[in-house]
């Protein structure tokens, strides 16, 4: 595969960076990162122990001030090429997303370009990072406000999008004159070591100091952690789900230091009788799929009112038998892999609990077998008939199930289900 | 009139006047004030020359550093209480502001609340007057803004709105810091002396200097002039017609001085064959006819789709014959008279151009005789059939002329139609 | 005492009020409330149990949708009511304020008119509360933000404000369209009686239903706790002590809530070598002495250049010698009792312990007694030699302890002092 | 010159373009193109009649529609890509702005810079664009504000900024939905046309159609003023003298069209007794002479105080001696010629009167001969002892002039003699 030629990933790869210097801790068993494409080891990883890890925080912090004087429309003329060496790197990054990850080539191009999107953004914020000065109640008295840096940002995100979240954060706090340090989900660190080598060329080609954006792969469990409690993180951003966010908010609170939060979500359509069923289907089926409905925003729940039940049930069963399962990288192909085996026992035991609880699936829900399903991760696809009250109903699985839910009357009854689901919070 | 002597109008008023100090022109003959109500005098004005003139503008001049340096939130103060002052006199300055101008109780009352809604929002505003400061892209080096006040700022008003353009003009500029010189149409000066002496109320009570809030009531043709022409009034807000908005904005233009203009409107509503014709007739009726049709914001054109508009012709038709037409100080007439016998004229010519260009008048249209309506100033609103190229269509008529015009096919059809009235303008 | 009886206040109160209906545990046996000035019983307030606590946020549950979907205007039409209520009693309520708490009359009346000022920014906030709204990169799309109330609102107010800090927060949530419930600190009670019976006032003459501004007097340990606990409050508004605040900022995280937190503080004032000592010496002996150093805002550390510290110690002493202490209700006296005795005891420990670890204090650090400081609660003002690092100049200590600390060459050095007291918080 | 040869300058150029295609008018006379630096002819160019302005502003005007619903952050990609365009041409572009226009090489380069940091700004703001949303005091009713595009936007740019100025218009203009007609100096044509073969190169990689970014180039007296007149053009903005801008001003207005205007500039340092004379020296110099003092932002007044005032005149004199007139292209000189021979005069005539009036010529002020001058355009930068209130001093005269004038007293002397220049606009 030429693309980990091009983007600088080998067998072995060391996992912690500073900005162009890499280091890796050799002492402990490398990660293994298998594909849920085809099983395949893509390479593997050095990762980080409580040494590096207190190294790279120092070396960030060090970098502080200097990121902080900076002035901002000089931060995004730094973000501004990462921007163009995004969009260089576009197909080959975009490939190795959906290599690593599973998502379809399309999916894995989209979220690059939502990368190279968020660095336009923040070059146009570089130059509007404004406060409000105003004059006060007293006599020849002006005020003004100024942002200040945090300092030292801490990113944790999720395997499912490898490099637009962190995008989202690093970019915005770059031109704000925070330093990051970035621990991708240990599901994907390939992806986030091919985009820091991308950030690396820029940092090189401006001759900037190591701390600016540092890389930093390690288990949750001690170097999630560490950051979480770190005293000189002043704001954690953690994607992730419900429980591991509330742990980290509660962690980060009792610091009293601040987070933003990406966690769950249950999302509904609601489909009222003027529905126009040729346009909302096509959007339907693509936000309960797309990304093998390893989404936050994945389409879970459709309230659909009784006067078209039978019909929207009908079109969906026959757009779900279209639907092409498998290898990700062939844009042929609708729907990937689940990101593991364990992400394909959680979605069967859900659909389990789903019969148990009176549910009905209208088709798929199985595990595919064959040739080009070796991985064991492929899936197709569940319609499910439902309630809304139904406790699975109520809690997100991180797979591809819609429930298909019926209201009568007025669209308010719809509004109420769709909102009806805090116990599942 | 109970009104007349709790608001301080006297037989004989001065016209101008610095805050509290009132003067009045004496070798000129005082303006007499009619009500188109009842044809009968309300009281004279002694108007300014351009001596006072002068003398009014030094004042407001010399006021201008001590308010430039009070700050805003205490200039917000001072319009706090104007507002309170407004709402205390609430009802005599609405019965007066109807029985000058003509419109109805319920217009000159609402019309005293949008002078006391203006107060809140300033005084709200006086806290929020920011600029924004932010670094530039050299090191160590901030930009801010500061909102300077422009000075002494000319208001000129129209007759339709005898209180309400003056307060969002002359409220906000207080808090901004400017001084302001009010000059009101001469068709209504008593409810501006009314104004002003209840804005002297506060001022007495805040022992606060000349200067501030002036008015001073005189011929367009000279002091208007004047005004335009003054290089110490770098901003004239002006509400009018068009063609003297257009000479207005040239003069001003020309010595770079900043106009804000409120000029002439030809709004229309379109009824799709969806509309929900309950909620819409009242609402066009009273656009149609409120203020008897002498509002920029007067619907002046009805654009419906041909499936409806049958039926919303002869609904039209009914409601229009509801219509109690009278003294507007009477709570149970909906429609009272024209500002003055030379706009009923106006009103008539156009209703025989519209005759003559193809237009079928459907009902009203005449000049209404009988002891209540002895002024002359009463015309039955009119409701015509129309084409919307046709001349008289494409302009303001500023009476109670409401055009029917009938569009088939899409919406955009109907949209076109409202787009295109350029030359009118 | 006339404001007793003005304000309401009885020698036993309810304590827990959902608008105009009040209600009191009589079951457990009322708090009886001392003033520090005289050690006078002022009155005794029966408070809220579990039972009573589920039935305030009942009712404030049920009245949020008619205040949310209450026009913005509208909800500030009742504040500005509310600003114009506090300043009639304005008078009575900050002598209540001073002689319930402590603080100096004027600064009671400042308090009152903190409040009358954030109503009058609430107004005008009521007609600015804009989301953005633009079209999106696909073609023909439009997004539009809109900002939603939260619910329920918790404020949770120290001792030493006991009416503009609700008021910052009640007054703002109110125009956002959020139902507040208050619990003030158990020192403080009457003052929120208080204020919540001139609330009712406005709420009686608009004829508005119970639960928009709820008051519960109670334990912290079972009512604030509850507060804390409470999923269908989304936000809670804390102010008080940094070990609180933790406590209260990883309970309400962990519940995915959000907080407003206004914790402990230890500000310092730089004089460098050109410091007009005229204009300073007045603003630091205020800010050091004002409300007895019970401020989060309050100067306590006073970092001089070298080249001018003899002098300003100087002059600081001879400012200290002048200070007149006593009833706080008098005008002529500057500095009143601290809250309690327990105070006065932290406040004497941390000057032993100061004096343990070097410092060396210049005047002042006494309890006084005699007659009219028999309530045990004055004390004098302290003005000490320091050194920035000392374990107890790193600490918030509530009390009047002013910390003269030297430094020497350029200023930079003076803001490294001023910002090394992280371990403190 | 291999620049010319580069951008596409050839010895005869059409001066007409609506994007990619390019026309010329070959009834008259073309417009020969003089550089100042050495007299020699650039290039030639056909210009505008009033056919081709009409067919160029019909272009633009049908190229509305689509461009206007085009999303921003589309319309914004066009301008990222036009600022890549400007960066792979900077080094061309600005040689041929320092050779046409006579600026040095350094200002030259700088004014590309400009234009590609107002790309930049425009791609964040193509993100940004947002109106105001929030609901009324109406119940269940929702305001929103949305910003149109004007449509075709007239652009009249001054000689002495060829590129920079247009694109701060046609840039922001662009992101806004506008498209554009640019008018560039007769003086300076070929700077525009470069620009404009730039644009077109990313208007061909897009596909864009004609009307977007048009360019006519012709007389000010029938082009110029068309454009002013044209009912079809909402907003001119433009760049040049107060008397043009009067014009202007009063023609636009008249049609109630909207104008920016960037006009003369009388621009004042106040050296105050506590200045740093080594920071302020070079600030000073760069100021006066860059540009050959032909910017509306040149310093033309230095107010000194009169405890400096010898030092601050021997330093500037000493300055003055210093500096090395020549060919801009040069990188060793300092100042270029001025922009023509009629230039020249009226420098040499504003420094007759000046002597005239009482002022006294220090250094430099006089047209230079010899080989490399021989364009006659380039004068030694003068340094004049003056009052403020001489005549001249209160004109701007647009070659290097620096009056010298002293002030006594605090600073707001100095602040009054600033502002004193009223009658010079």
């Amino acid at each position: 595969m030429d693309f980990l030629k091009t983007l600088g990933i080998s067998e072995r790869n060391n996992g912690i960076s500073t900005g162009r210097i890499w280091r890796g801790n050799t002492s402990d068993q490398p990660l293994s990162v298998l594909s849920p494409v085809d099983r395949r080891v893509i390479g593997s990883v050095l990762q980080a122990d409580m040494n590096t890890y207190q190294s790279v925080i120092q070396t960030a912090t060090q970098a502080t001030p200097l990121w902080q004087l900076t002035p901002a429309p000089k931060r995004g003329e730094i973000v501004r090429q990462i921007g163009l060496k995004l969009r260089f790197y576009k197909k080959d990054l975009g490939s190795l997303v959906s290599y690593e990850m599973g998502k379809s080539l399309q999916e894995g191009l989209g979220e690059v370009q939502e990368a190279i999107d968020i660095c336009d953004y923040s070059v146009g914020l570089s130059r509007k990072l404004h406060g409000y000065t105003m004059h006060s109640e007293r006599p020849n008295h002006r005020l003004y406000e100024q942002y200040h840096p945090l300092g030292v940002i801490g990113i944790i995100t999720a395997f499912n999008f490898p490099v637009a979240v962190w995008a989202w954060n690093a970019m915005i706090a770059a031109v704000c004159g925070n330093v990051s340090v970035w621990k991708p989900s240990s599901k994907v660190p390939l992806s986030a070591i091919a985009t820091q080598k991308i950030v690396a060329e820029v940092l090189k080609e401006n001759d900037l100091p190591e701390g600016l954006f540092s890389l930093i792969i390690g288990r949750g469990a001690t170097i999630g952690d560490a950051l979480l409690r770190d005293k000189q993180i002043p704001l954690i951003s953690f994607t992730g789900s419900v429980p591991t966010g509330r742990h980290t908010s509660k962690i980060v609170a009792e610091r009293l230091g601040k987070t933003i939060l990406e966690l769950s979500g249950n999302n509904a359509i609601i489909m009222t009788e003027h529905a126009d069923l040729k346009a909302a289907l096509p959007a339907i089926v693509f936000g309960a799929v797309g990304t093998t409905g390893q989404r936050c925003t994945t389409t879970r729940r459709l309230i659909v009112h009784d006067s078209i039940f039978e019909k929207v049930q009908h079109s969906l069963i026959e757009a779900y038998k279209g639907l092409r399962i498998g290898n990700p990288l062939d844009e042929d192909n609708h729907v990937g892999p689940l990101i593991d085996t364990k992400a394909v026992d959680v979605f069967l035991k859900a659909l389990t609990k789903c019969r148990q609880q009176g549910g009905t699936i209208l088709i798929g829900g199985e595990i595919l077998s064959g040739k080009q399903f070796a991985s064991d991760c492929y899936v197709s696809p569940a319609l499910v008939l439902a309630e809304n009250s139904m406790p699975i109903v109520q809690q997100e699985t991180f797979g591809p199930i819609l429930y298909l839910i019926k209201y009568a009357g007025p669209v308010v009854n719809a509004i109420n289900l769709q909102n009806d689901v805090r116990q599942g919070l």
